[in-house]
Order: structure tokens, then sequence, then C-alpha cells
């Protein structure tokens, strides 16, 4: 199987491994873990911020970030294809009673100056004033799209003149700052808090970084505990998470091989290949006249895995743990499929 | 004074004001105030429901259904400038843990069935279903459209074929029906609950009904008590409504004036007017090259009072308070008034 | 029919209903509602506060209170057998997200300093700190308990000296200034809200107080929106309401046929009757062998209504609609009443 | 430093960290982790249940379990001492919207089959019915007491009877049985979901386990995801668990070390110290006539730790980290501290 579904599949190198047998550990409910206090400041130094902390999922830094930065009833204002709102369970309105307003950010994915501001509401007797702006990026469903300093600023500059924070999901932002040559503060200087994940692309086994202002993540820790993410020796993951932050994947590598990946799928019958900016390839199936479930079979019984997004895409994503040779299989494999 | 800002500043005429001194009360926290029982049984018989029940406002009325029919996490989906959207202080998120999912509904306040087929989405792991379609007729921020049966069914019969209950926010619905010339059970057969309002265009002093089914209703009676609803005495203004409703005001006067008001204003320098369909007439004023807030106060200095909607149209609304001179007067102030 | 069940049952006078025909009305959501607003100013002198605002319900009153007092996770302190533990569908936790601790008042109903004092929690990383003591005068469950004003103070200073707000439901607060010969005043100047109802001893036929300083009104008016509790031409139930604050009944006769009553009571065989503080009269039934229910059963085919309090008690309650020899006749047919 | 302040602080022994490094991994959130899996079966086995899932803490897992079992605006009674009522925020409330009603268990910790069946009310117009009933063995705050089966059984089979479901907090409940000298099995048959901690005195680093029917996990998994708690290659995590499961650590050693610990302090001057059932000690400082965390402060002089809990009590638990030569240098160290 060469599995492309997602770069939550990465597993843990050797480095990791060892580092998870060696970790020096303590009870981080006591705040005694050392490895997690090295990782949370190695972490708050990779975004700039003043904290960080550690977190067992993306979905649960997210959610606690729009809890800390809002009052029930407020409006958050998010991208439409974006994570928070398609897969948290609808969190944003069941944890913190907010109510959600969408932007359309178009293919790349981002709200515009504009868009932020016509989607900004002042508090008044009637309307509830929004109280969060989230960002995601890269922007997963639009297909890895790395959101460039300017455009980030451009939506978070408007929020914030209006005293509306932001949020970004930046679980794949590290892919985001080496596709566009900067330096990931370049990006997350613009925000007020920021999460990245651990588990996706840097190929950690679990774990995500929930980065902010001292005040921030303060609170953001006793709201973790209410969601029950106070964990005890958290060493045990954190150390390979710190590995993973120290030797930062070949992104580069991934994202030429994502390339290379869409530059062979663009010759299949019916497949119209959006070109990938980080390490994902959306192609959009609908020229075969086949379900993208069904594509997905036919790949799966040649032993290609690949997900769907939305009603006629399905989605390839490059990670460590796919080689040069795993792509040049995976086309060959791909071709030989019968679409028709 | 002439108060066009809202039909919801009716007031009560003698007939009802008799009728409330002489309401037969009882208890209706123990169902025993037989004019609310009277009152209720009309009103399932006017909107051909099952059952009804009064509640002191419209808002708790489509905040109980909301409630009534989903599950914490799902989506709503509901007209991007609806009430239930823009004037309830985030009650879907706060209430009911609903995540909002805003349609379209363009110059007509309407989504069509496209947009209902595009917007609901099936529950997954990731992905909270749609529980509910909320519509509103007429739709007052888009000018007191009235949506006809026919639009209505193309939106409602969608997400009912997906087995997602549709509420209709009918606040204003009996302005529809008589404008539209069809009775309101032909608008409202097509979903399974709606609210509308005794004390707007119907001139009742307090109160709207919430109508659906006899265990849509049971249930509501419990949600209602939740949410502090349930009242005792409650014939005293149920009497009015009663009257309100038996005496149905003569609604095609008002929107004869409304069109009279909206011919008249097309007149004035700067000011766009919108053909009206009811009792509503939207005026955009960005042509002054005044705020609205500002044209509003030159407005109240000669005594005309109306209200803004968004950011650059200003509202007048009819109702059986205000007669044929009072436009006429009321057209000639606003035509001397310095807009410049 | 002689109906004691509770003084919610009461009618509305002629001359409320006068007041109701003739009530100068306005749009109380746009603040100008005049005879609103003179029950508003009328009520806050009645117990001494800055400010007050109509509310159709005392449980929505209370809700409100607590939601605007409070953070989601705190405590909240209350008697076990009080309204707003027992009657309001968990609504301290559903609107508020407050988790409950019961103190237990006894046969008064009113915790003492000491288990006050006990109650309060500090927030830590591990616990939700308290956020409100609720307190009931007159209490209800426990018979109509007149607590004094010392009472209420020990109470209350406990908590306000440990900045935790107190909220006063004041449903029957007349009832207890009358029976201990006090002002409102004098109970109510130790607490930071209170509720009071219009609906019950008091004889109109809807709505309640709820009362505070001006910030606490000024919040409590837009979490009123948020529960649909903002009507309209309100001054239709507002006149009656302020008529029954400016000719309060005379609830000492009220106090009086109570006693008689229990007097009575006391001679049927199997009834242990508690004596009345005020207009609620407490019986324990278990010594007929029969439940409560069909002990109820029985007085209502003798034409004589009470309800159910727990598991062995019955309520009757006296009121404005109750004569003297109303009282004369239900004695005797309850002790026509076959019990064995 | 002699750490006897929880068994959470626990270090993964030599075999936990090769298993960690070792173990075989997948995406937890495909279902795919190998390990994950076999521990969850083998969890589901240990229990007796149908199912079980991994999850991060075990308050993640007690208020999945709460959110599963109800509906907002139920009752949940629990132990007024339990870890759900004070030690997870509120969450019962905030998660759940649950109205709580806490049992006095008293020394033991556990309420009678008399209190459940006081405790429990039926659903009608004004009142939440009962939800859940919550019971945690061993009881940490009353010391450790291990609940016997038929205690459980006792108040799990009156709520079981009137349908209310039974959830417990076994964070400990390997102690239990081993001081009981009974199978888990004979603990948990009595209950209709069980959440164990891996990461106390079994010594696992990181999670816990819910456990139920096979319904219910499905349900808890969504729900899992909504809290944030649906991690990625968990095996490395779950491998040490799987260890601890499979190698339980010898906890009738870890019990004898706390008999011996409270027969050497019971000679401590003003230390009242409670017989030990399985690895907590309660000590009662107040004889010292010092607040509890001056008592801890001297004893962190003289390196060794212990907590507080309540007003006057210290606690001290051993587990495997704590050898006998620990128990013999940290009685002659507080024997040393001087306490006047």
């Amino acid at each position: 199987m060469i599995d492309l579904r997602s770069d939550t599949v990465t597993k843990p190198d050797e480095a990791m491994r060892e580092a998870a047998r060696d970790a020096d550990v303590g009870d981080d409910v006591y705040g005694e873990d050392p490895t997690v206090n090295d990782l949370e400041r190695r972490a708050a130094t990779a975004v700039g911020t003043e904290a960080a902390m550690f977190v067992p999922t993306g979905t649960m830094g997210n959610q606690i970030a729009a809890r800390v930065h809002t009052e029930p009833g407020q409006e958050v204002l998010a991208e439409r294809e974006s994570h928070v709102v398609r897969y948290e369970l609808g969190g944003l309105a069941q944890h913190s009673g907010l109510q959600l307003r969408r932007l359309d950010g178009g293919d790349r994915g981002v709200p515009t100056a504009e868009q932020v501001a016509d989607g900004v509401v002042e508090e008044d007797l009637h309307r509830p004033g929004t109280g969060l702006l989230c960002l995601e990026n890269t922007h997963n469903v639009r297909g890895g799209v790395a959101i460039t300093p300017t455009e980030i600023a451009a939506a978070a500059d408007v929020a914030r003149e209006r005293d509306v924070p932001v949020h970004l999901d930046g679980a794949r932002v590290f892919n985001a700052a080496v596709a566009l040559d900067v330096p990931v503060t370049g990006i997350t200087a613009h925000v007020d808090s920021v999460m990245f994940c651990l588990s996706k692309g840097l190929g950690a086994p679990v774990g995500s970084i929930l980065a902010g202002s001292e005040p921030f993540v303060a609170q953001a820790r006793r709201t973790r505990k209410l969601f029950g993410g106070g964990m005890r020796q958290v060493g045990l993951i954190a150390a390979p998470g710190l590995r993973a932050l120290d030797n930062v994947t070949d992104f580069e590598r991934d994202h030429e091989r994502a390339r290379r990946l869409a530059d062979g799928l663009d010759g299949v019958d019916g497949f119209d290949v959006q070109t990938p900016e980080t390490n994902i390839v959306l192609v959009d199936v609908s020229g075969t006249g086949l379900e993208p479930s069904v594509v997905l079979e036919r790949l799966r019984d040649r032993e290609v895995l690949a997900t769907t997004v939305g009603e006629t895409a399905i989605r390839f994503c490059t990670h460590r743990n796919v080689s040069g040779e795993d792509i040049r299989r995976a086309l060959e494999r791909v071709e030989a499929v019968p679409f028709e």
C-alpha cells in the first residue's frame, strides 16, 4: 500500500521512538514534565509567541482558542471550507455558544480584507458582535494553499483594528512557511494565537501546540482541563514532538514530490489536477464520470490510498513516509487503473 | 409624529382593549385559561396545524422551535438576512448549540431548492448533520418580500425529502398571504412549524403563536417553561390577540399605502426606492451622500419616524395606525427635508 | 370549586381590568411604553434598588439574574427545596452552565451563615469558584416561611464578604414583609438582585419584576432579549401590575385566613398541619394512610382544590380570591371527606 | 525527594518505555492503530464490557460518559466529594447542561440504596428527571476507600431499576479490586459504563479507558472527537498502557506500604491518621494547630511531598515508584519535623 490519504498517517521514525523511550518525564498537571516544558518553550520560539501549550489534538487547540478569545453569543468569522467549520462537529456553537459567519475565501481559502471588514458586526441590542476571526494556513480543503504573510496580514489587520482577535489554525503552517520561503514567524506575527500540529507533516505521533500571549495561554491551560486535555507524563509524546521541531522534515522534498505526482496525474483521462503549492494534490475526478468514492476504491484495489474532498474531488497527500520511488510506483498504478 | 418605524408600534384598538378587560381568564400553567385555549385552537386552524401555543415574543417562538427540532451540534440553514440570524443574539448557538449555515436568498430573501440541496450536509464522523431549515415570510430585511407558496415549497420540499424539518418565521405571514391573495395555509402547508406575531401588523399588544404537530407543541410547552415563557392569566393578552385574528387588519389597505408612500418617496433626490410588495418600503439613501442615521435625524426633525436597515438603507413601515392622510402628510414633510 | 391550589390562580379585579383597558402603551423594545416605565420605576422604589425590569415570568427573572451574575462553570448555592432548584427544569445548568450546590435550609428554608461559609469555594485549577447565592422568601416548599431580615442578612453577608453576589427569589416577598411587619426594603437591602411576582398574591394577571443596580439591569435587558422576553405594548399587562403595586392586597387578611384554615384542618384525622406564617398551609397527610394525590382527588370530589408538595404533604394557599366564607365552607367540605 | 503526592506521578518503567519505542502504530482516527485496538479489546475484557475506548484523561472519560448517557437539563446524582464534582471545573453543567444533586456518601464515599432512591426524581412539567448516577471507586477524597461490589450494587441497582444509567469513575478501580480480593469485573458488572486510568497506580504515562456497551462506545467515539480527544499514532502511548494492563502493578505491596506508612504516622504528635484501605493515607493535621499547607511546607523542607485534601487533612499516596525503603526514610523525616 502506498498511503497518500493524509500526512496524519506519518509514523514516528527511529529517532522519535528513541526520544520517547528516553524522555525525561514528570507530572504535567503539576507543570513538572521537563520535556513538555522544553517543547512548549521551543514551540513558542518557533512561532514567536510569549507562551505555548501542548494539546492532544489540533481540534482541541482550535476549540480552546475560540473559547478563550470569545464570549457566548458572539459571532465567529471563519472561511467556509476551513477545518474548524467542516470537521469539528459544530464545536464552536457547542463549546462556546458562537454564531458562525462563513467567509468564502475562494480558491486560495483566505478571505480578503474587504470580506473581513464586511463580516465584522458591532454589538448592539439585537446583534451579537464579532468575537473572533479564524484563518487556516495551509488551507487543507482548498488544496494545501500556502497563504502568504501579506494575505494573512490583510485579513487579520482589519479584524484586529476592530478589536477582533485572530486565531490561526496552522495545522500545516510549517508547510506554508517552507513553500513561501519565509520564516513561520513571518506568518504568525499577524495573529493573536496559533495552533500547529506535531502529528501531521512534522511526523510526531501525537499532539499539537496552542501558542499565544502569556495571559492567553494561562487561561487556555484552565480550559484545557475543562476539555479533559490535562495529561500526566506527557514527555513521552512530547519528546518525539520536540525531536520533530528540532529536525524539521524536509518539506521542500515533500512538496516537490507532490508536484511530480500532480504532473503525472495530469495525464490521466478524466482527471483535472490542481497545481499543488505544498504537499496536497487535489484532483477533480468528475471527468471520469465516476463518484469520487468509486475512484478511491479502484485506486485501493491497486494499493494506492487517497481520500475524497467535497463532492467531486479526491486528495493525495505527500509526507515523510512517502519516497520518490513511492511516487513513481503510485503513478504507474494509477495509470493502470481503468476509469471509464 | 408619524411613526413609520415598524408595525410593532401598533396600539391596540378599543375593541381589543375591551376584549382584554372582559377576558375570561385562568391559570395557563395549569392549562386553564379559556381565552388562551380558544386563541391556540383558533391559531392552529388559521395556519392549518394540529396544535398551537402562545408565546410572549416571536424570538422565543423561533428559538423554541429550533431547540425542539434539533440536537446540539447540528447545522441550521437560514437566510443570511433573516431575523433569526441578525436579531436574536446568537440564540441558535447559545440555546441549542447549532452551527449556522447562511444561505443567500438574494433580493427575495428566499433560498432556492438548489441552495438548500447544496447546504444540507449528512452527518458523519467529522461533520454535524443538518437539523433544521429556517425560512422567513414576509422577509423583513429584504423589504417585506412576500414569498410565494411555490418558493416556500421549492426550498422546504428539498429539506424535508432529506429528513430536515422546516420552521417558518412567519412574523408577518398574514401580510404575505394577503399580498399574494392566497390563504395562509397555502404557505404554511409546506413547513413543519410556523411562528407568527399577533403584535405586528395584526395589531395586538403582545404575543406570538408557535404552531405545529401535536407532539411538537407538547415538547414546545416544556421548552417554553425552560425559557421562562409559561405565564399565568394569559387571557388578558390573548383576548386582544384573538380579536386581532378574528378581525384581521385590512392588510391590503396597508400595502396600498406602502405603495403610495413608495411612489411619493421615489421623487426625492438621492432616494432609491424599492417597490414594496407588502407594508415595508426600503429606500437606499446613499444617493443623498448622507449616512442613513443622519437621514433619520432630519426626518425626525420633521416628525416622521423610520429606521435604518443595513449600511445604506432606511425602512418605512405602514400599519393600521397609519392613515391615508398620514401618508400624505409624511410625504409632504419628507419632501421638505433638505438632503444635500 | 374553592381553589386553594396557588395564589397564581388569582384573577385580576375590575380595577386591574379597567387599568388594562385604559393603559397608555408604546413599544417597550424601544423603551417607549410609559406604563411599563412607570411600573419599573415604581417597582425599583418598592424594593429599594436603582433599577428594575418587567419580565413575563418569575422563572425568567431568576434565570436572567443567574446568567448576569455568573460565568459558565461557576457554582451556584441554593436552598435544596427552592423554586430555582426544583421547578425551573435545570435552567441554571442549561442556560448558564452552573454547577449546583444545594444547601439544606431546614424547616425554615434558609441556609445559615455557617452553611454559606462552608459552601463557598474558591476558584482554583480544579474547582469552579462560587458565583452566586440564591435565597427564597417566602420559602414556598417549606410552607410559606417568612424569612426575617436577620436571617437573610446572616446568609447574604457571608456570601457578599466573599465577593459572591446574592439573588433573592422574592416571588412572595411582599407576603414575607407583611407577616414580619417590616418594609420590603428591610429584606431586599441585603441582596444584590431580587425578583418578585406581580402575578401571585399581588393579584396581577401576568408578570414579574427583576430589580438591582443600574448596570445589572442594563445587562439583564440584553439577556431578556436572548431569552425571548422583550415584548411590545407591555403597558396592557403592566397597568394591572402597577395597580397591584399601588393597592397592595391585604396580605394580613390572607394570612389570617390561612391560620383559620390551619386551625380547622388540624382537627382532621390523619392530618398533621404546619402552623402557617403567611398564606401557605402545609399538611402532612401520611397519617391518613393515603397518597397525597389520592387525598387531593377526594378533596376535588368535594370541590376543594389543593396541590401536592413532596412525597407526603399537600398545600393549601389563600389569596385575594378566597373569602372568609370560602374558608368556612372549605373546612366543612374537608371535614366531610372520608379519609380512611 | 520522596514523592507521595499522588500515584499520577508514577514514571513509566523500562519495559513500558521499550514498549513505546517498539509500538506498532497507525492512525487511530481511521481506527488503524493496532496497538490501541489491542489495548481497547484488552481493556474491555478486563472490565467485562462489550467495548472500550482510549481517552487522553480520566476527566474526558467521565465527561464523555455523562454526555452520552444524558439529555440537557436532566439531573445527575454524584457523591458530594467525588472527582467529577470537585475537580472537573463544572463540566457536567458546562458540557452537558446537567443539574447536580450531591449525595453524601459518608466516610466510605458511597451513597446507600435509600439515598439513591430518594435522589432519583421523575421527569415532570417542572422538574428535570434524573439522567445518571456517578459512583467512584476507590473513593479518592474519602481516603482511597475500596467500595465493595455489594455497596456498588446496592446503589446502582436502585438507579437502574428506575432506568437511570450508572457510570463508575474507576480511576483506581484496580486498587479496589486487589484490596477487596475480587475480580474487577465483580465491581464493574453492576454499572453501565466505567472509566479507569492507566496513568495512576497502573503506572502508564498517559491515558485512561472508557468502557461500556457497543452502542455506548460508538456514540462515545463521536463525542470524544467533539472534545478534541481523537488522536493519531496513539499506539506509542497505548503500548505502555497495554503493558501496564498485562503486568498489573503489585497493588497489594503498595497497599501494605500505605498501611506501614499509616502506622508510622500515627505516632506523630497532632496527626490523626485514617486506616488506609488501599494506597491512600489521609491524616487530619488539625491537632498540630497548623494549616495543612504549612504542614506540607515543613514536609517539603525535609524532602517529603504530600498534598492537602479539604480544610484539615493531608494525603500521602503510595505507588510503584515508592519503595519500602522510601517509606522507612519518609517516616524518619516526618518524625524529625517540628510541628508545634
